[in-house]
């Protein structure tokens, strides 16, 4: 499924951006006078191939895994919340709940590996294995695992393309997943953990030092071949974090416009994009967290988010807090009135 | 009309700010993730007096006025640009249009001031005079006049808030109205105008260098004192502007929440918090404007705006697109499950 989906992955296309931009001119608004929205919506219609995109209705899918490395004491909240937050994702009261409500979103909650039981509805099944092997002592999963975590992925986008979703966000809940993400972007990048790793749920300053610890003892131990995205993943998880990856390695390959959380979701991208450099164009970056490594990820990628709340909630939130900017930008170039329409007077310089 | 409503101005609630924050607190989320999204929601609470605020529908009302000092050649457009964008309004196919829709918004356009005829239908017509005195020669208008368009603002908001908006977003449309106000932040600020002027919607490097010159010569010629807003109205003009500012004062004295677009805006808001400092607490700050002035105006409000899109559209279209953020930070408070009530464990530290 995963060589499929690659193969699958057009290059967007960029014919489309000059007849964007003369649209964009034309309308009653001083030229460029539009910023960001207006270089966000030509990259919308080379990614959907409409001369006019459309980004409504979105769909938001998040996914929630577990991770041994929790034990090594790098998290705030125990391992047992990740099951409890999946039941409050199915009751509809958690924060990518409330905004996916008002955004209009399709949302999707998929298990790919939380360790305990849970809840049955509300809720697409698709664990892989019950939380991921703990990072500081041995590979967090299998090559296959990875593997199969990935098509979760991908499959979740395939699903949300179905149901008419016309743009893609991804969250996350796992406990311990920030320390799985700065391991990863530490062997990639190359940076000291200590410079990539943040509070995380709130963890205090201590046990900050302790989490980079962890973090550059496991990447000695499990020996992380930076250049090789799905060993990276095998050794050092998560599944939430593949699962991540395959969906927007799924919503590329169908053409549709993927909006960035924030650090989790960032490596998911960087990860992404090393196995797919065609990727790249499909991305959108929602929010800039206010985890340190956040910003190197971003860098590695060339992006800059649309917002910055110094917001560090997960879940996917960051992403779904910008999807309206998207929306302003395709309703922008469709719906306004051009100077010619409006017989208004043109510039003089 | 304006000393009745400066009197009805109360401060803003901060007594309710322990109980929202303990409620932010108990929500399903790291404490203090939800970033700047709690803070607004704190301040939305000081603002409504409500312990879980509500911003919907909002409302916008846009202002549309010439200027005398159009005929300096300080803009790329013609003067008459202004009559035919209120037709453009009336028709629903401007930028504020559209975003007023996207959110939902009850929008009025109101003239109090535009040169030429405007259309009949759809417009609220309250023209104080037919655009203001070109004020590089002579003072903009009279103080009665500064008044009756303070007074058109009170109105708008006045109506606004009959109509259920919950929530006031102002915008402007006025050729030349970014003269206007860079030279009411000059006299305020003591800045010189070179620093302060931008392009607005799109003059060459040469007219910025001649743009600044009017200003600097109208300064000295004016002799306008900084500590006396409506004198400054005066002698600098603009209708739109002083009617703005009346809509600040008239919505703050009903304790709707303000959200602030651009430059034009923040120097209107500015001239506000002079005559009444305690509309401070009022206001929400949308999008950081391009225009280099809207820096220096932010900076004297001690001022951080939501979103930075490189926008300079004007007509209140930056904080139209600022505004689900609100509607977030009040969704999140009212809509999240508590720890308690989720069954889900607590922090470690």
């Amino acid at each position: 499924m995963l060589a499929d989906t690659l193969a699958a992955i057009a290059p967007v296309d960029d014919s489309l951006i000059p007849s964007v931009q003369a649209r964009l001119d034309a309308l009653t608004k001083p030229p460029g006078s539009g910023g960001r929205l207006e270089s966000l919506v030509a990259q919308l219609a080379t990614i959907t191939g409409a001369a006019q995109p459309v980004v409504t209705p979105p769909g938001v899918v998040v996914f929630a895994a577990d991770h041994g490395v929790a034990e090594e004491g790098v998290s705030a909240f125990p391992t047992e919340v990740t099951a409890q937050m999946v039941a409050n994702f199915a009751a509809g009261k958690t924060a990518i709940n409330v905004f996916s409500r008002q955004i209009g979103a399709r949302l999707e909650v998929v298990d790919v590996g939380v360790k305990g039981a849970v809840v049955s509805e509300g809720v697409v099944h698709a664990k892989v294995r019950p939380g991921t092997a703990n990072f500081a002592r041995e590979d967090a999963m299998s090559l296959a695992e990875v593997e199969r975590a990935i098509a979760v992925g991908i499959e979740a986008a395939a699903r949300s393309h179905a149901a008419g979703c016309r743009c893609l966000i991804v969250g996350e809940m796992g406990i311990a997943n920030t320390t799985a993400s700065s391991a990863l972007l530490a062997a990639i990048s190359g940076q000291p953990a200590i410079r990539l790793v943040g509070q995380g749920t709130g963890i205090a300053p201590a046990r900050l030092v302790h989490k980079a610890e962890v973090i550059e003892n496991a990447l000695t131990a499990r020996g992380a071949d930076p250049s090789q995205p799905l060993e990276l993943l095998a050794r050092l998880g998560g599944l939430e974090i593949a699962a991540m990856m395959g969906a927007y390695l799924g919503a590329a390959a169908r053409r549709m416009p993927i909006l960035i959380d924030g650090f989790i979701a960032t490596v998911a991208a960087l990860l992404g994009c090393r196995l797919a450099p065609g990727l790249r164009g499909y991305l959108v970056f929602g929010h800039r967290s206010c985890e340190p490594g956040h910003e190197v990820a971003l860098a590695l990628l060339d992006a800059e988010p649309l917002l910055d709340l110094q917001m560090r909630l997960g879940e996917g939130t960051g992403a779904a807090l910008a999807f309206p900017l998207l929306e302003s930008a395709c309703r922008m170039l469709s719906e306004m009135a051009t100077f010619d329409s409006a017989s208004i007077d043109g510039a003089s310089c």
